[in-house]
């Protein structure tokens, strides 16, 4: 089998965030892998759209993937690094590896993960920081409610 | 204002959790308090029910409080300690405290969440622990499904 194209992954949450972005929402897309590339579910956080705060983009896409399992062999691909709701899901079900686009502009629980034998790339990916990064600047309180900081 | 009743509150993610068994779900059920006392949301495990991994009590019952701006004099009162999935729940949205019906029949984040300024109650009420583990036993296999164990 030939290495997962985490850049061919990326692009699918990516393509989420900027749906996300269209609908006013907070940019921040994800989808999960099964190792041989095939897709299991993509999402995007949706607080805005729907008010739902449970909604970030590593949950709704674990959700839209439905009940697997195991999750050992599959890979969580995130515009974002995730934060501690989204890395206590990744630890819980044993997703085998986090792909993120960035953590430049949010330093979430992927050391920790990290740390707990999950395998964490990133991309440092030029778009997703910008993407986000203007974002934010533009919307800090909705950015800093999506994050619990009073 | 009077000291939160820790039993009250619990008694309304009991409920939950026997509805979720009614309906042949994993019996756990949660909800999330102001301080006060006014319930904010209340809901409960629909792995089975709905085929959605990504509903557990706690996380079910964030989502049913809707947009909240913070959530430090917020409890969230769920009848099993909570899995790393909603530990990371409680953490990231800076919920100030877990009221837990029991620990017995799984021990999740709760510890976690004490050494990182959560308050943790745990009430080991006897009901909690017969109603989950009598279930477990008779279901095991959708029980490590819930947990992510393979």
């Amino acid at each position: 089998m030939s290495p997962p194209d985490y850049r061919a992954m990326l692009a699918v949450a990516v393509e989420e965030a900027r749906l996300g972005l269209a609908e006013g929402g907070i940019p921040i897309g994800a989808a999960l892998f099964a190792r041989d590339g095939t897709l299991l579910g993509r999402g995007r956080n949706r607080r805005v759209q729907e008010n739902d705060p449970s909604a970030h983009g590593e949950t709704d896409a674990f959700r839209k993937a439905g009940r697997q399992r195991s999750y050992r062999d599959t890979l969580m691909v995130t515009t974002l690094s995730p934060c501690w709701y989204c890395s206590g899901l990744v630890r819980q079900f044993g997703i085998g590896t986090v792909v993120m686009g960035e953590s430049a502009n949010f330093h979430g629980g992927h050391d920790w993960l990290r740390a707990h034998g999950v395998e964490v790339v990133d991309l440092g990916d030029a778009e997703c920081i910008a993407m986000l990064g203007d974002w934010i600047a533009a919307h800090p309180q909705v950015w800093h409610e999506d994050i619990g900081q009073d």
